[in-house]
């Protein structure tokens, strides 16, 4: 049994000793290059065959079905993985009700509860593009104004740990029953965070440079068509009409490692809102959406503490700290700790597929 | 006397009847191109010439100062102007102090004054950089939430008045001194803004569809070589010396005309924080800059109501309207209406440069 079997067949890019940027899927432990079934695969991103929509797509990936085992098995450990697509506009949400709860309590103790908003529509804010780096890119610890007047390294870095969505055909006012016309597939996301900065600097117009230093993604680009789909949460109040239906909910089950010791299982499948909801929301007020755009689900948390996305809120701020395997304990992350979110999920198939992951290290 | 004289020849991106896109210089009321001086001309977008750096962006410009005038001479009036340069990341800063106070005021009655780390770093939030337009592109009126439950088109459309900076070479960690080096040219800005929707949606992470439906940007960009430079205003508190010196001030004097009426003359000298320091926070927390990444300097507004640059400030929230010049009186912007932001400055020889003109007109 393989996370990486043939129902699953994500796309990344990759390099081996000559250094070329070449189109493959992952196949168990090995990748093969899938260059030369179509103009659109030889690219050094994914952006062009991204563009050609979903009708392509499905043909593509039938014909990599019966291609790709007869395709030479390169090992994975003998290949680079880059970024696999351009990243035009980045966007991140705040769609899981207990992160979004927990972080009230933590953050705006004399105001604990959803923002007003908050059932209304999928809060987002926009990221830098620019600094979406690949898995495995190093993560060097920002520097910013953590109280007035004080300058120095963050002290409380911080994971955020989410599951993105890859936009390939562009459009606007995207309804939510066209979600899969539009989007490709599905990434692993972790946005780094800097909770002292971010503290400091967000009002009134949300955070800035705490989260603009690295966005780290998983290498794997999961096709859309991989994953089964499930009803949506119940949604109360009913949302406006633009919002629904719903769309479907995807069960993707996620693991945080902090230096190897797991440390939570956030459970993607509880989100309030929807991919769907999101792109609608995204671009329900004339905005366009370009091959490329990366949005992010915001933080994904359950409600008990294992289940945290965040290391805010797995420590309560840092106030209790989580003990690793080798005895240290951790509020926030210290130079040189690692961090792997890895994901599986349930395929269309109904066997469990594999999102891979995506890890970093903090260096100072 | 002309405001595109020799000493200002801002670049653009022209097409005349065969429609191919080329960078050409603008020189009194023509166009000259200048694509065949280097190869870093031969393109269609500024982003080639913009990465080459300032000694190479020098040498060109001197090179054109001889050439431009022995150039064909192209009248405006025959040719269309592009978006000069693709746009990496687009950022948008709030360093205004009477804008920022009256904002406060107006939206915050409750908790009016300054945000609390306002004097001590340059306030910035990511905008949509794949929804920044060139002037003259219509501007859909933008749907969204506007209260609980309550959907349609905004009922409180506004500009926002702005000078933006072009990047040129890409970096990190930029100190104020380096500005020149990385920040090739100047634009004007107009980020257009719905009210309603800002109001219910930018808690607790910022402004988000209120902004991301269009921004648009004057089609010429003048090089930074172009401007005198002047001292900033006094800034008290001291800033963090990251943010020191605080680099030069530009006397940029902005004019807004709503519906061929003017209504405001926002002076940017007044503006607290620099472009040299906006540019050297965004990156003192380790983000990078890319070659097209565009910046704002937010809203410019002076001390008296004339010099308001948003209709926010200009009409108190709708409450005190304007009348325009054909008797009509307006709160924010209505289905058909013009708005234009245009520009002069000193330049570097002493004399007045143009900045041309952003402009849009909101259909339904």
């Amino acid at each position: 049994m393989t996370l990486f079997g043939l129902e699953n067949l994500p796309y990344g890019v990759f390099s081996t000793a000559d250094g070329v940027r070449r189109i493959g899927v992952r196949l168990g432990g090995t990748v093969r290059d899938v260059s030369a079934i179509d103009d659109a695969l030889r690219q050094p991103t994914l952006n062009a065959l991204m563009a050609l929509g979903r009708p392509r797509w499905t043909e593509i990936r039938s014909r990599i079905t019966e291609v790709a085992p007869l395709s030479p098995a390169i090992p994975l450990a003998e290949v680079r993985l880059h970024l696999p697509f351009d990243v035009a506009d980045y966007t991140d949400f705040y769609s899981s009700e207990h992160h979004a709860a927990n972080v009230s309590r933590i953050l705006r103790p004399q105001r604990p509860g959803l923002p007003a908003a908050w059932k209304h529509l999928p809060i987002g804010y926009h990221g830098r593009s620019g600094t979406v780096v690949v898995s495995g890119t190093p993560v060097e610890r920002p520097h910013g104004q953590l109280a007035e007047g004080v300058f120095g390294p963050s002290a409380r870095l911080d994971i955020e740990a989410e599951v993105g969505f890859v936009v390939g055909v562009p459009g606007r006012r995207i309804p939510t029953g066209r979600f899969a016309e539009h989007v490709f597939g599905v990434v692993l996301v972790n946005d780094w965070s800097a909770r002292d900065i971010q503290a400091f600097e967000y009002q009134p117009l949300g955070p800035f440079l705490a989260k603009s230093f690295a966005t780290s993604v998983s290498p794997w680009v999961v096709p859309l068509d991989a994953f089964a789909t499930f009803p949506a949460v119940v949604q109360e109040p009913r949302p406006v009409s633009y919002l629904l239906p719903p769309g479907p909910a995807l069960d993707v089950q996620l693991r945080v490692e902090w230096n190897g010791t797991e440390v939570s299982t956030p459970p993607y499948a509880q989100m309030y809102w929807t991919a769907a909801q999101q792109l609608a929301h995204l671009t329900v007020n004339g905005a366009s959406v370009r091959t490329g755009d990366l949005y992010a689900s915001g933080t994904v948390s359950g409600p008990s503490r294992g289940e945290a996305g965040s290391f805010l809120e797995l420590t309560s701020n840092g106030t209790e700290p989580v003990k690793l395997a080798d005895g240290s304990v951790r509020g926030f992350l210290l130079d040189g700790d690692t961090v792997t979110i890895s994901a599986t999920a349930t395929g269309a198939a109904g066997t469990t597929i594999g999102l891979g992951s995506v890890t970093g290290t903090v260096c100072p």
